[in-house]
């Protein structure tokens, strides 16, 4: 059957019947919230999505996000609808193994990112169409199926600013009201114009529909189609479990299946085998050239004195010069984090988040889901502001670059609102993250570039202030090393030291040697993966690790150490020096001293520990 | 002089004067930033703020919240205006333990929260205002200082959409549009209508003036307050840099002193001394009982399948009768979190917060600025959405108490978008936090009693399935403490477990000691602090700690134990298992197993060890 001749009310009931299957198979899963968007898929499927399944990274694409996560079951319905997922595997569902986990996740190929948490799904979205309008990639269009609980997040509104700002035609957001949300009703129930007026007021053009006529449907979807100057909402009212008496409409069936499926099953009308032509997009492609020239990275003089974040910036702006496929954003602060260097040199692949961290990592993950490798810069510290799209970034296994700058005490006078204190920590526990944190420039250089090679997320912490310059532009950092910088058969113990404490663990290390106490220095730069076996030759060697870092004690670099003596085998001796009290303003000499992270500390640590347990 | 008859101009030019001073005093700060606010400040001190200097917990005290935080100089200038800081005061700006820090803290008595990272202000102004409206408390105003800026962070718009639901009367948003950014000019530049339909959209009142004008911002004022059925949104076109040419509309000049002192100083008309006398609230209060009843916490049995967070909900509400302080916030979730039993029992202090997690702890963040302690719920995984909101939290060193439901990979089905994974790490770098994880109904209900106790932040974590109650209801549980469950003088090594891991490690105790090995269980149910003594005891009577958690490695459990660790005395063996890997759906059991942390992965690195390093 082709789609032109679908009955496409009949597609509906078809999803309804099988997201009631699918639920009541697994147990579990969200059967009400999959029927009241039943029909705004059917549509969608057989009308209007262009997609070729067969090859999803084709860049003629459509891209579906099913914002709304949870109604897992209607995608994996309509997948089956496509014919790509059997009957045996929407069975499947919810179990140990299946692609069909609870919650959409990229294990299934048509799938670009995990959604789950609420309020993700539209910013990611806004990426998605903005690397397709602005980077000359494609015509597709980008239709992103919401929940109205989720439009209470602050990051949906984040994105309704950046694609009305940025008059994101090819975007569309689809807007299941269906009124009730997991504990009760939503704020705004079925007052369709109270979201209408606000998403209006965000330059979006805005249409209310019956969410259960299809051919009112399906006028909205062409209508969003003409719609040239601005990105459009449909606002979808709904009925959630709509066609089951027994839930529809009514609390307390949330994440549910039906208490009867049989019963469910009849009165939809029993299970269809219906099929969806898929319509797919034409075969033109716009392929970006196979890489670029060799990289040529900044070079800086040893002893020079140079921030590490202007290293960051000068790195990124020749990386981009010789991989075509890197982009950069920033949340209004590129003079800082420097990544204005590569917005000069690149303006055409910069962009202007404006201060919305949530919106600056999900722009970032929607290009990368087209096939971009982005670098999204801003302070340490507002990173966390964006802690659940990084978490989410890492279900989805997304390839990102994030360059914290500011980072710690050592940014002096602003104080503690502006310091990066926990970043470490938030990176360090992201699946399969690297985090890395150079001392100087050509170490900084060195790494920006390292970081294209990884998968996953990628962090890199910069520093305000200017350091010496303490490497040759010729040295190499490998992601999981470290680099000994004093040594001697005769060491006592061993600092370990990262970013703006390698500088002061070196006067230590200095002012010890004159009074005869030899101790080593490491500069572990690759905060994760840690170099094992070097940290393990080093405790060996000297039988006490004294880690030092201008972090927080949890989660920072004296945690990572640890990584490397887990394994059964017996564990150094352990000093720890971090910054444990609440800085005010001061300069930064005052802070490392004041947070006892300093050189002073740091030779005074070894002194008492020589003088104590290690003597 | 009486502030009626101060000259508003004159008070405006102090302003920016001393914010001039005390910006090139310290050669940074926020001068341009300050001085565009400068008329809003003055009308809004000599006119309208209602306040007692000499009683900052006044509750008839307005509040003023600088949500634009990096203007510090302009709310210094406005103190010395007031007489609470003296000339030689204003000039110690961010210097070394002046109170005057860069951004301000609640160091200085009448500041009620940091800010400084922005988009947080009106979000904590929304809570102060609703607990002085809905808790009977207070008919004081509410007056947020916002940048422009800022007004591009989701957490605005979440606070928007919170206080024109609730109608929020007393709050008024002056917002100091000054087209400038930190980089350039932000997205809507002076286009006053772009704000001002967006807010109006979330059913707030606006008015948009000439924020120079001291008569019509003094209308303004007036105007704001003779609305009673929503909130105030004054737009205030300003110029950043106002009244110094070299600086004036100029880009370049964001968080700089102005290039000449002496020159602006002259062209603003010089040093002044004019003194405002600030109302004071009329001396009524309202004092809230001192203290209820004692707390009837709930009793389980023992063997009993009880969750964790069933007690969570059951605890709270008993302390909800005993605690007339104590109130509870949701994020939509409070079926999941248990929050409702709360609600249901005390409805009045139950505020639901729908899915705006950073919305929900700004809330209560502004609850603990008036004297109330909030207990928030959501899920472990979405409080990460609130990081930086926490890490401010932590700043202001405001009392809150937070729950995180759905912990890890025991959740089962529901897949990782939901498993809190990363939250201990999150919590742990927290400046201060107390971090607890119960493994039972007994020890939740008597950790949540405790909670009350502390100060600062204080999270506790708590599992969705049900496990057996391993104590009895008397049995206390000191925060910083741990339990010793299996122990034995031939132990050959130690598991520390927290939470559900505990119960899989008694069965690995079981079926190891069956073996004729003796292992020791201890429930470390205070992650942080951790029991220091009782693990370095353990450590000295069995060699070897196998940590084992529901959680990533990084920065969890394992981590917390080795904070016993790091004075330089010797470091017991370690293992330690976690989760590495990325869950799919599965069960419960399917994923403990899956993940590496169930009773059998437990005695198998049990036995590892011991036939191996540690045989």
């Amino acid at each position: 059957m082709t789609s032109a001749d679908l009955d496409l009310a009949e597609l509906g009931q078809q999803l309804r019947v099988d997201a009631v299957r699918a639920t009541s198979s697994a147990h579990s899963g969200h059967a009400t919230s999959s029927m009241s968007a039943a029909d705004l898929m059917a549509v969608l499927l057989a009308r209007h999505l262009s997609y070729d399944f067969d090859w999803p990274e084709h860049p003629g694409n459509d891209r579906l996000i099913l914002s709304k996560g949870h109604a897992s079951p209607l995608l994996y319905a309509a997948y089956r609808a496509a014919g790509v997922v059997s009957e045996e595997e929407l069975m499947s569902f919810r179990t140990l193994g299946s692609r069909l986990e609870g919650h959409p996740t990229p294990r299934l190929p048509w799938v670009d990112v995990a959604t789950g948490s609420l309020g993700q799904g539209l910013p990611i979205g806004v990426g998605v169409a903005l690397a397709g309008e602005r980077l000359g990639e494609s015509e597709s269009r980008v239709w992103v199926l919401c929940g109205d609980s989720e439009l209470a997040e602050g990051s949906v509104w984040e994105a309704f600013e950046h694609a009305g700002y940025e008059r994101l035609a090819s975007l569309t957001a689809i807007l299941d009201i269906n009124r009730l949300g997991q504990r009760g009703p939503t704020r705004h129930e079925w007052d369709l114009d109270a979201y209408a007026r606000r998403i209006r007021a965000f330059d979006w053009h805005t249409v209310e529909v019956d969410g259960h006529d299809p051919a009112a449907v399906d006028a909205a979807y062409a209508e969003a189609k003409r719609v040239t100057d601005r990105p459009t909402a449909i606002l979808a009212r709904t009925r959630k479990g709509r066609g089951v008496k027994a839930v529809e409409d009514l609390e307390g069936h949330h994440g549910k299946p039906v208490p009867d499926e049989a019963e469910a099953v009849a009165e939809l009308g029993g299970v269809r085998d219906l099929r969806v032509e898929v319509a797919r997009p034409a075969a033109t492609t716009v392929p970006r050239p196979p890489g670029g020239p060799r990289i040529e990275l900044p070079a800086y003089t040893v002893g020079d004195r140079v921030a590490t974040r202007d290293a960051y910036g000068e790195a990124l702006a020749a990386l981009g010069s010789a991989r075509p496929e890197v982009v950069a954003l920033d949340g209004e602060v590129g003079d800082s984090t420097r990544a204005e260097f590569f917005a000069k040199r690149h303006p055409d692949r910069y962009f202007e988040c404006y201060i919305a961290e949530q919106e600056l990592v999900a722009a970032s993950v929607g290009m990368a889901v087209r096939g971009w490798l982005p670098f999204a810069s801003t302070f340490a510290a507002f990173f966390t502001r964006a802690h659940d799209f990084l978490r989410m970034a890492a279900v989805s296994g997304v390839g990102l670059c994030l360059a914290g700058s500011h980072a710690g005490v050592a940014i002096g006078e602003d104080g503690p609102s502006q310091m990066g204190l926990e970043d470490l920590a938030m990176f360090r526990a992201l699946y399969g993250a690297t985090v890395l944190y150079p001392c100087d420039a050509n170490q900084t250089a060195q790494l920006v570039a390292e970081l294209v090679g990884e998968s996953g997320l990628r962090y890199l912490r910069t520093s305000r202030g200017a350091d010496p310059v303490l490497y040759g532009p010729d040295e190499r950092f490998p992601i999981g090393g470290s680099k000994l910088l004093r040594s001697s058969q005769d060491d006592r113990l061993t600092v370990v030291a990262a970013g703006v404490t390698v500088h002061e663990a070196l006067r230590a290390a200095d002012e010890l040697a004159e009074e005869g106490v030899p101790v080593r220095v490491i500069d572990l730069y690759s905060v994760r993966p840690v170099d094992a076996a070097g940290l393990r030759e080093a405790a060996e060697a000297t039988g006490c690790l004294l880690t030092v870092e201008d972090h927080r004690h949890a989660g920072g670099l004296g945690d990572a150490v640890l990584e490397a003596f887990s394994d059964g085998r017996p564990v150094p001796r352990l000093l720890r020096l971090a910054v444990d009290s609440m800085p005010g303003s001061a300069t930064p000499e005052q802070q490392l001293r004041a947070a006892g992270i300093n050189a002073g500390a740091i030779a005074t640590a070894a002194r008492q520990y020589l003088a104590g347990y290690g003597g």
